[in-house]
Order: structure tokens, then C-alpha cells, then sequence
């Protein structure tokens, strides 16, 4: 399994409570998401393709988009919008390596714990605990979703970094995109009313 | 204001009570999703090409895909699994309707307040009553997140039945994408709780 750095604060892949998401609901997921063995060999692909590239990818999501949209960059600042650069520093680590996860962990048991965990740090019930930091209390679900659309068109240009062909860049790009869409029905679990 | 038909059976367009999402939200959400003049015509030139498009899309999503993914046909089915033929037809037309809502309505506070009831229809507070049926209580968010990824996949034929170039394509293919992201960021209001 490829990890950014051995150490990674906060980072408890493997150790994460269990998804109240079963393993047959994401099955049905990746059925409704359209997801297929050619999705699961191109997500590794632009694995290859991004490992090395996750630092710049995440500073530009980061510093290029979300530090210049007022409603987005308050969530990484304090009630009185100063930048917490330790905060800063500990989540850019693991939002890359959330990159590689997405791309190389197999989507088991472990996996889906996590995505939960995910999910929950983004919602007043962990927010802020991990890195004990004082910020927003949550991140609205419907940012979530509305910046996914960012992210898959913004990877673009790293996945065709590597001189790959237009349709593979293509197929990697449908790769991710499906994974991500996959991944936000996850987190809206522990946003939602438990009866939806 | 193009419209499948001049009379669509539970088609409240205009009419439907105000959205608890604010037009200040839903410009904070625009800037998320990344939307630009650029996708405002783009949405529109897709609504061109696919304004005599909508039912062989609509029957593609619902007949080829939906209708062989049963953890998802159920909803427009009865508990005993019975098809619905009155259910089926009267919200396919909405269907039809929706893809043309999408490229050719102003984003306003009707649109906002459509898609608010949209979200509604999708959920126990409103699902079946719009057309007085008996099938499942409700769609969880989870799975409409996920079938996203599929209607922005498959639309690309159709977004390409015209000749319009590589280019035009991808670029309609971008419009048509961010709004169901920004639409779905919108549907997850009533499904999530209030705080969130």
C-alpha cells in the first residue's frame, strides 16, 4: 500500500470504527454507480500517474481554489478567519493520501470504515477533534458535493501528465469520477437522517 | 420555456412551496461547483440538442439501466415487485421535462424552490403522492448520488447525436455535469439534518 509519509497524524486506516454502511449496500452502490473491472484497472492507473504528483495536486485544490472562495476556506480557519497552519499541514497530509487511497486501497470492509470516518470529521460530531483545532463545527454536505464536481475536472491535467493517450486520461478520469461519486454517497451516511 | 407537453401531470413548476435553501446559497453553491458563463451557454446548446432527444434518453436511464439494477427499479415498483405503468408514465414526462428544466431554466428562486420539491418527491415527506402510488417510502440519497455518475456518463452519445464537435461535446458534457452536481448538492437539504 503506498503512503505519503510514514507517519501521517490523525491517519487511522485499519482502525476505524465500523461503517454502519454494510458491504452489500456498497455493492449496490457500485452497481448504481456503473463501476467495472475497467474502472478498477484505470483508478490504478492514475494512481501510478498521480503518486508523485499529490502534493501539487492537493495545493491546488487547497491554495488555487478553496483559499479563494470565501464560503469554502473558512472551514480550514478559526471563528475569526486566521489560517491554523498546523491544521493546515496535518489535513493537506492526509487529503493526500486520501488521493492514493482512492486510487490503490482495495474498496473492502477497512475501506468503507474509513470513508466513514471521513464523513464524520467533516460533521460537528468530529470536526475539528482530530487535529484539536477551533474551526467552523461542520462542513455543510451540500459543499461536499458541489466541490467534487471541481475536483474531477480540475485532476485532468495531472492525469495527463505522464504523456498516457487521450482515451486513457479519459478512462481515468470516468475512473475517479465514479469513485468520487461513490465516496460522497458514502459520506451523506452520517448526514442524513438514519431512516434515508 | 420549452415544455414536453402542455399539460404534465404533477408538474408544479412555479407553483411549489418556497426552498429552505436561500438564492445566497445557491450562489455560494454555483461558485463551489465551479460555474462559469461559459457552462450557462453550454447548458443551453445542450438543451438544443437534446430537446428532440429526451424520451430515448429517459427510457435509456430508466429502461437499459435503472430497470436492470433492481436495488434500484423497486422504487418505481409496488412492495410485491409489480410494475406501475400510470407511476412510470406520468413521471417519466417529469423526467423528460427535468433534462430540459436543467438547460433551459433560470437558476432562480422558482428553479431553486422546483428542485426543493424534486428532493421532496424523493423522500417519505412526498414520494408517491404526487401520483397517488404504493411503492417503496423513499430513495435514499445514497443511490440517487450514485446514479449521477451513470446519467452524466451515458448522455454523452446524445449530447453528440448533432455533429457538434469533440469539443462542444465536452464542453456541454461539463454544463450538464456541474448542474446535477449543484442539483443534487440542492437535494440533499430535506434528507439531511436540519443543523447540517
Amino acid at each position: 500500500m503506498k503512503q505519503i509519509a510514514e507517519q501521517i497524524s490523525g491517519y487511522t486506516y485499519g482502525a476505524a470504527d465500523a461503517s454502519p454502511v454494510s458491504l452489500r449496500d456498497l455493492e449496490n452502490l457500485k452497481v448504481s454507480v456503473g463501476w467495472t473491472k475497467e474502472d478498477e484497472r484505470y483508478r490504478r492507473l492514475a494512481g501510478e500517474v498521480l503518486s508523485d504528483q499529490t502534493k501539487p495536486l492537493v495545493d491546488h485544490w487547497r491554495r488555487e481554489i478553496i483559499g479563494n472562495i470565501p464560503n469554502l476556506i473558512r472551514h480550514s480557519r478559526t471563528p475569526a478567519g486566521e489560517a491554523i497552519s498546523d491544521y493546515s499541514a496535518k489535513s493537506g497530509v492526509r487529503f493526500e493520501q486520501w488521493v492514493l487511497d482512492t486510487c490503490f486501497r482495495p474498496y473492502d470492509q477497512d475501506w468503507l470504515n474509513y470513508q466513514h470516518e471521513i464523513a464524520l470529521r467533516h460533521t460537528s460530531l468530529k470536526k475539528n477533534t482530530t487535529d484539536g483545532v477551533d474551526s467552523t463545527p461542520y462542513v455543510p454536505l451540500r459543499d461536499i458535493i458541489a466541490f467534487i464536481a471541481v475536483m474531477n475536472e480540475t485532476i485532468k491535467p495531472y492525469l495527463s501528465a505522464k504523456g498516457h493517450t487521450v482515451e486513457d486520461v479519459e478512462q481515468m478520469n470516468r475512473a475517479w469520477t465514479k469513485s468520487l461519486q461513490l465516496q460522497i454517497a458514502l459520506w451523506a451516511r452520517p448526514y442524513t437522517n438514519s431512516e434515508w
